[in-house]
């Protein structure tokens, strides 16, 4: 008898974001004529750059000729892209992360959701909370967890971000095999120092954990002090695995293309205790179950690090930035204290009431969209995301219909 | 203490075809002057058809601005692409599937690699030897066979397709609840009759069992008493999950999308016997882990159903049909007998001796590059694979070098 995962059982309600559209499709069903403006899922809103447009071109007309055709291409990506990612975006920071170190993805998404396959199924997790609900939902899926109950699922280690802690969770007390960190943070935007970075890192190092570092939104980072990468820390490279996007830093949302890096010198353990290198483990898992991204596709993320892509990806940010900056400065004028939105695309208000009735009224009232915190965990309640990726002309119309529908 | 997936441990060498690679890089390097045929991996070698370039730019110029540019998409893919597979590929030949019954991916690979996961652990898997190497190492990794011993896994029942039985496996006479199954057949070239696939359609609805069906290769079939899809077969949708994939098709192994069928009436059950619908726990899976296809991609894949893309298709497919009937009539005329080349792509080769050794001969005196039996499987000893994907002219250079060799 063929029988299914009952892990899946556990898993709450259906994800997060398609709760949310079809609360949209609801109201725009009631209100067919009611604009909406969506600053809700964190999904971008401007062309791609025109250096990733040529590109992306070129390599479709390389398509159309046989000579210059390409097919099955390295599972690991093409060396010109992984080339110009060690380059740009580690050794110009300090950081020593060699090219075939680098894996190519078609998504951070896809990534932070099969990294869990290589490792034990009976290791300990700790997750950020609130948190990105992949990294919960895969390691459910995986039977790394109990039961949900009370908001919580057993067996995972809560890593809370509150106000109290600045949103930087504290190191936890039990053990923990396996961490998540995600900053600058989805989804509530705040950013960790290099102090505070290095001492995951050291913990990791004298706990044998894994730290997995999610830097999906470093693009927005203007505080050249904080770390945009994990390995600009001492030591990390024994004890993390670090995920970057093109998503949200070139709005590859829908192009799709990211990265992994898995360091040659980062280890875990078999049960007698000896070593294992990661990076032989996930080229294995990359290797037998992905194929490679598009290779036009490739071709316009290589376009990104260009002098006229990088202008271009810089001119792409510094917009959305100048969206975070105004909700923020509107959201703290009408008396919400606000976190996020310096260094990062999300703003994370507390919304003095609970993040659904919240995310029901701004709906209703302003037609605005946004994402309710609890959707992100039970420290999320009381919350809500704003996104900053739409057009500035959206953001202002945004903020002065929530400013009329708070006034009301 | 960060603990490995012990169970990749139990896993073979490495991937079959990177090994294969590293035997091609060392001979090129120990005879830089020595020209290479390749006919190995199946990999396509045509350009994209001028209908999939046509729309694929299109595409990127939407992406190009604000006011047709797209971000996310569905995970499941968009419908225009869905619709038209539905109209296509299966209402068209009597099979009905509905638009949302069909999952677009990236790549068969991934998806028969991945579909794994929405089952349990301790299910029985029955795999064909020969097999494509991917639905076995995805089941190792999972933890569902034993170690490796004599050239098999322990708990895997193993589907032996011989010159007996014309390269179509027995049904099991052990129970088995996961069945993988593909027609055209890769390697073997073979193909199955509705009548023997309505055996095994029955064999599954009798033993509550689930059938995997990939039918990668179907562009191929010419002789049309045969089935392109397991719909054809009577009862298949309560039974059956379907593969398909363009990269052969249309030549999209470094473009990049392929496509799942999970009927909506296809079940498993739980440990109590209660019935789960697969289409739920594959659709939870895919939007929790995948982002979706790249919007041009799909708009690509979209044109081949154009009129000019279905004519463009086929004489893709007519190419590499030609390049097969000769490579089949060459290898037959030199005393070899075959199997495949007629509706598929792949001409299976019984080569009298041990397939590396072929393999090595082939590669050193003619340059011509196969895939080795062996490396699909105990019962694919003996022989080797030839592909069809190359040019004519290099397939004629190819057969006259091997030709040349074995009459040394």
């Amino acid at each position: 008898m063929i029988k299914v995962n009952e892990n899946y059982q556990k898993l709450q309600a259906s994800y997060l974001f398609s709760d949310i559209a079809k609360r949209i499709s609801a109201f725009q069903e009631a209100y067919p004529d009611r604009e909406i403006i969506k600053l809700g899922i964190g999904d971008v809103t401007r062309s791609l750059p025109r250096a990733c447009i040529d590109a992306f071109h070129r390599a479709v007309d390389e398509m159309a000729q046989d000579i210059s055709f390409r097919g099955y291409g390295p599972e690991q990506g093409y060396s010109f892209l992984r080339e110009k990612i060690a380059e740009h975006d580690f050794k110009a920071r300090g950081a020593d992360i060699s090219a075939d170190e680098i894996f190519i993805s078609d998504g951070a998404k896809c990534d932070t959701g099969n990294i869990q396959e290589i490792f034990a199924s009976d290791i300990r997790v700790a997750i950020p909370d609130p948190v990105y609900p992949v990294y919960v939902d895969t390691n459910v899926m995986a039977g790394r967890t109990g039961d949900f109950d009370n908001g919580r699922y057993k067996n995972l280690v809560y890593l809370e971000s509150t106000k109290e802690n600045g949103f930087v969770p504290a190191l936890p007390r039990e053990p923990a095999d396996l961490i998540y960190l995600c900053f600058p943070n989805n989804p509530t935007g705040a950013t960790i120092t290099k102090e505070k970075l290095q001492d995951w890192v050291d913990f990791a190092r004298e706990n044998k954990s894994l730290i997995l570092f999610d830097a999906a939104y470093e693009a927005f980072m203007r505080d050249d002090t904080l770390p945009k990468s994990i390995y600009e820390v001492k030591g990390a490279c024994e004890v993390a695995i670090e995920f970057r996007s093109f998503s949200k830093t070139a709005g590859f949302t829908g192009t799709r293309c990211a990265y992994t890096v898995v360091p040659k010198t980062c280890m875990a353990y078999d049960t007698k205790g000896e070593k294992h290198p990661l990076h032989s483990l996930w080229n294995r898992r990359h290797t037998t179950k992905f194929n490679g991204v598009s290779y036009p596709v490739q071709r316009a993320a290589e376009a990104i690090y260009s002098k006229e892509g990088k202008a271009q990806v810089r001119e792409l940010s510094d917009y959305y930035l100048k969206n975070a900056a105004l909700i923020r400065q509107e959201m703290t004028a009408l008396g919400f204290e606000c976190v996020g939105g310096e260094n990062s695309p999300y703003i994370w208000v507390d919304g003095k009431t609970d993040s659904w009735k919240f995310f029901d009224m701004l709906l209703e009232k302003a037609g605005v969209v946004c994402t309710p915190g609890a959707g992100f965990g039970k420290c999320g309640q009381g919350y809500i995301r704003i996104s900053a990726f739409n057009s500035f002309e959206n953001v202002q119309k945004a903020m002065s219909k929530i400013k009329q529908a708070i006034s009301l």
